[in-house]
């Protein structure tokens, strides 16, 4: 068997793989790196296509969009490849509709919903709660939080449940859930959701569209851009796509990475892949068990994320802002919506079905989904939400090599015990991905904060095997 | 290609793959059926060795061990197989120790432990509640069960919290639990507990070695006769050892199962391996992307169990009955041991590492597991202990195609949605193991069941294809 030899292998060809990547080339531009995808497309868990638009065509992402100006690597990363942000537009009032389909539909203008006098109370007491709770998360070792074990053997539904006294509240934080995670509260470890949380500097950060926040701006042209300068960067000849890794094998001397057709050596690897897939790789020898136990318990969100075109903004010429939250009650099929008018004028909007409402969606015919969410359009933005020009969505649960999105999170009971292996090597195996993150953590900065993580602890290991003299 | 014709595929020759096999066999004598297993040896979670003894050698069961005389489907295979059981030896005071390493060690004779009036009554009133809950629950389609989604909202942790008084009862649970499922109260669906228990006939029918509970008997000879035998009946020419199925393709003619070395082409295929390993199958079609949901997030547990073999059993002779149950305060690295004497007479203790406190010992090297383990064997029984022929231990969670035992349970908020799929035939797939059985679910008696039950919904499955008419 002849086997081309590398110095470093990344799993994945996503944002965190890439960063690695090119983290390590800028390092030494000598070095062999190799990127091996599964996906016939860099990007991973972000990608970006060409929709009929009221202008011809234009860009549109389906996968990840949004930064935040506290999102310093993935900011500074899109600065270094000369690409452009601008802002998520969130002017006009915002539709708010919880408590069943035939409760009052709200509008409100700013950040927070025009939430009924004890609604607003309970909303303010459960943030200052989990705000003050967040303050004693240590991200980098979250079993070091004090109380860690009991916060860690509930799900976010047991702690809502417990301190919140409105069934409005307890839907909103459902909402979130969805919106944030595409899983329910019942699936996530509480210690989890506030690492989280504190991860991006607070829970708010998560939710809101104003600065600093989660969902402030967006990449002009799109983000799998990121995907694709980088790619340039480090050299498509090295990116190889359609290429699946089916197994790692280690001895002394080299790693073997395997996939259908190739086996490739080399000094150390970084698996970039989340970690419901990293944990189907067939590793030699064995992984510690702990990692076994933790990976394989990571449940990933299921997420239909949908763009509608249209001729125009409408909703903005009603003062509307594009952004409906709808809860799970209302029978309207997505959980969020936003404008997403593109830099050059083409009007659209952008919504998400997720959780268990993705689940419960999914087995029906596009028309039928399409349907239930213009007639939810209609109803919120008014009868010109009928008239669109075109119709897209993308089933993240489908999409091989990925399996759903936007992050795989942490079941109960896992967090306090296995941690540690999460990001622990193993040999010459490094592991990346957001999920491996302590900033921004699910989200694409910390795709490339991880990336660089592991590039730099894969770099020390090539150094000392070839008796380089770290830099 | 050339490739291998068969009626029916079963992947795994543990209990439920050589069940169903047996069961199709029996059927229909002419079937072609190839049982495909991972391992180099038949019957998955169980297994039989032989051990240095007071007399010589003799075999003990470092797997599953006990059946009971309400689990009929094994028992009726013990019997159409001519195997014999004997009972679990349980007479003499049993030793109970909770609160801390410094606390009292208490010795009782019944089967419920001579607890505090307060800690009883908290044991009681739990008891009762729980006894309460299991009366409602649906075993059949959990999620019809009043209550569904709270219950499965929240672990097992959170409902002992909230409905326990006790300090002493809570760490009993959590014994009880690792004892039962190698995995922490929190890490565990509240539901999905129930449900389990449910299916067992009531929570004490998991706990006690008493007429009707699940460590009532043991099978002479060793539990890994039942699939010997099983694969005696099939024929071993149609067990093919040392082949782990990578991948699974359907078309419309066939099913393609595929191993590292070879593809068979079948009509039906029988998947029986642990849900977190046949999750780790490729299919093509891909999966329901409810059941990958699933199946991506039921924990396995994780158990080391040990036998000790001694040259008498000194315990009986001090009026022993060689129980122990030891709450994982009290530094006893072991929560459950019983008496493991031979039909023969060959003295031994048999006792498990099980949950978190496996995964703290498996790091250990083996030395200082086993003088653990004795220093409180001496500690409860006496210095006696101390003087054996033989110590042997096997840690499930490293052993290839099992990765854990005795059982996967169900994270929160998977099980309402997402437990259809657990059963449904995918195309020409079935699913067998414990874990999909309704009655005793997750004991042998479980496997037996699921693979009967799969193997006439594979047996349809052909008939229909080879216009033969269901007899």
């Amino acid at each position: 068997m002849t086997a081309e030899i590398w110095d470093v292998i990344v799993v994945g060809a996503g944002l965190s793989g890439l960063s690695a990547a090119h983290w390590l080339k800028k390092r030494d531009a000598a070095m062999k790196i190799l990127i091996l995808e599964g996906k016939d497309r860099v990007g991973g868990r972000t990608v970006t296509v060409k929709l009929p638009a009221a202008n011809d065509v234009d860009r549109w992402d389906l996968g990840g969009q949004w930064v935040g100006s506290t999102q310093t690597h993935v900011l500074k990363l899109i600065k270094e490849l000369g690409l452009e942000v601008y802002p998520q537009f969130n002017m006009g009032r915002k539709v708010h509709h919880m408590g069943g389909p035939t409760s009052k539909v709200r509008t409100y203008k700013t950040s927070i919903p025009t939430l009924s006098p004890v609604v607003l109370m309970d909303f303010t007491q459960i943030l200052w709660k989990i705000d003050r709770l967040c303050a004693t998360v240590r991200v980098q070792d979250p079993s070091k939080t004090p109380n860690a074990e009991e916060l860690d053997s509930m799900t976010l539904h047991t702690y809502i449940e417990k301190h919140a006294w409105t069934a409005e509240l307890k839907e909103e934080i459902g909402l979130c859930s969805r919106s944030v995670f595409g899983i329910e509260p019942s699936q996530m470890s509480f210690l989890f959701f506030l690492m989280y949380a504190t991860a991006a500097g607070g829970l708010l950060k998560l939710l809101e569209s104003t600065p600093g926040c989660a969902q402030e701006f967006k990449i002009k042209g799109g983000t799998q851009q990121l995907s694709e300068c980088l790619a340039d960067r480090v050299g498509w000849k090295n990116v190889r796509l359609g290429c699946a890794v089916t197994a790692i094998w280690q001895d002394a001397e080299w790693a073997r990475v395997v996939t259908a057709t190739d086996t490739f050596l080399c000094r150390a690897v970084i698996v970039t892949c989340p970690p419901h897939l990293a944990a189907k790789i067939n590793y030699q020898p064995a992984l510690p068990s702990q990692r076994e136990f933790l990976t394989q318990n990571m449940p990933v969100g299921h997420m239909i994320k949908f763009i509608i075109t249209y001729k125009t903004a409408f909703w903005r010429e009603k003062g509307f802002s594009g952004e409906i939250v709808a809860g799970s009650s209302t029978e309207c099929p997505f959980c969020v919506t936003f404008d997403a008018t593109s830099p050059f004028g083409n009007a659209a909007l952008v919504g998400f079905i997720a959780g268990q409402q993705a689940s419960h969606w999914e087995s029906k015919e596009v028309g039928e989904r399409k349907n239930a969410v213009l007639s939810s359009l209609v109803k919120y933005l008014g009868p010109e939400a009928a008239s669109f020009i075109h119709y897209e969505e993308k089933d993240w649960a489908k999409e091989d090599y990925s399996g759903g999105c936007p992050v795989n999170v942490m079941a109960p009971g896992l967090l306090t015990y296995y941690h540690p292996s999460l990001r622990k090597p193993f040999g010459r195996i490094h592991w990346a991905g957001t999920e491996t993150a302590t900033q921004w953590c699910g989200y694409m900065d910390g795709a490339v904060q991880a990336g660089q993580r592991a590039a730099l602890e894969g770099e020390k290991v090539w150094r000392k095997m070839m008796g380089i003299q770290d830099i």
